[in-house]
């Protein structure tokens, strides 16, 4: 082929493979090249819940899991997306259709962002080669199963990740009616200690691996322990009385 | 049948009909009883969203659409809500499934949560009849759509609808990194307005239409009338000069 592929990011949900959308299943059925985040072991939660749509594929289809270190260091992490990007660039001017599997949405706090700027500048006549197909975020996938809106009328919605500070966490609770923390998993200790200051204790729920068979919701977030947890969790926080007529 | 049904709240995503999940169209296809709200000429966006998935039904499903006035009253909007949770009840207690169509997702500034908050407490053994089927919300649709990231680190992230006041626009404009506007259509003097105001109107992106054949984007926010929109719009506000390593 003398053509330029696509570079495609999909986003394949939270967990449960029933949440990728049809068009997923189709780009992911029919891509060449198939690039997922992976640890050391080879393990990647993306391609995890993408396996079926892959089973489906009748095409040799040439695997790139990008090996993350695990390690709060940048510079390791830059080198793994550059050297990605060496050999996505290089499957693109062979014309190869390339899907990158991203967990949850390929552009709500995911690394696909990362490859996105640097494969983005590549433009033919102008048009991108990029592409983005939406995915169902945690964010929606939590309130689904809390059965819980996350805003009624005119309430105010915010989203923060553990990665913030304790006083970003608490000016945020403090400030908007409904808040999701995401990436709540290391900074557990960290959150509850602001859901404490901003006595929201009682609004927030605990929600771990939402959709996947280990799927665990707690309501009463005052008995989760002052540890840290799994990576895949998050707070939802709502008001208790609210109305909505 | 003796047995209690289900109702089953499903996101049928922005626009685009491949942007459905493979659970959405499974239930769709298999739901005895298929609502969704409509205007009072009896036209639907999510019903149009899921026609495919509604074509392949091999049952003969009941259609009940709920016809909402054009009015800012919100006793005619609750009176469809209960007149609806009737007849929805009904068909719980035949035993039929009943599919809630809902543009986006269920849960995020969606109309579903007043038809859940009048049936969820219809418990049978403790357990709730209700389900919610997560959809792609227009907050992801666009950023897929102008392939930029929501968030990148530890950028701040809000959601606010026209609903709110200009001091509230222009407090979380001033506030948050990045800021998604939803329901953008009759507010849009007072958002521009709003975003001259706090300095970010360089910062914002206009879409309408997201995935439909209709879509527009306007990345130059700067050239739009300030006249209303159609009600299928929203701004997605993100720093200019964001720093991703």
């Amino acid at each position: 082929m003398n053509e330029t592929g696509r570079f495609i990011g999909v986003g394949v949900g939270p967990g449960d493979p029933e949440l990728l959308t049809l068009k997923a299943v189709r780009l992911i059925r029919t891509a060449d090249v198939i690039c997922y985040l992976a640890n050391r072991a080879g393990e990647s939660q993306a391609r995890h819940i993408a396996r079926d749509a892959l089973a489906e594929s009748d095409k040799q289809q040439q695997y790139v899991p990008l090996l993350m270190p695990m390690s709060e260091d940048r510079t390791m992490a830059n080198q793994v997306y550059d050297s990605a990007t060496v050999e996505i660039s290089t499957a693109l001017t062979m014309g190869k259709s390339v899907v990158f599997l991203c967990e949850g949405d390929p552009l709500f706090f995911g690394s696909f962002a990362y490859m996105l700027e640097r494969l983005n500048p590549e433009r033919v006549g102008g048009h991108s080669i990029c592409e983005v197909v939406p995915g169902i975020s945690s964010v929606n996938a939590a309130s689904a199963a809390l059965q819980k809106p996350l805003t009624v009328l005119t309430e105010s919605f915010s989203v923060v990740s553990g990665r913030h500070s304790l006083e970003q966490l608490t000016a945020t609770l403090c400030n908007s009616d409904s808040v999701v923390i995401m990436k709540a998993g290391l900074s557990r200790p960290k959150i509850l200690s602001a859901l404490r200051q901003t006595d929201r204790i009682n609004d927030a729920a605990y929600l771990e691996y939402i959709g996947r068979d280990n799927q665990r919701i707690e309501t009463d977030v005052g008995q989760l322990a002052d540890t840290a947890g799994p990576y895949f969790s998050l707070f939802v926080v709502t008001r208790s009385n609210r109305n909505t007529t």
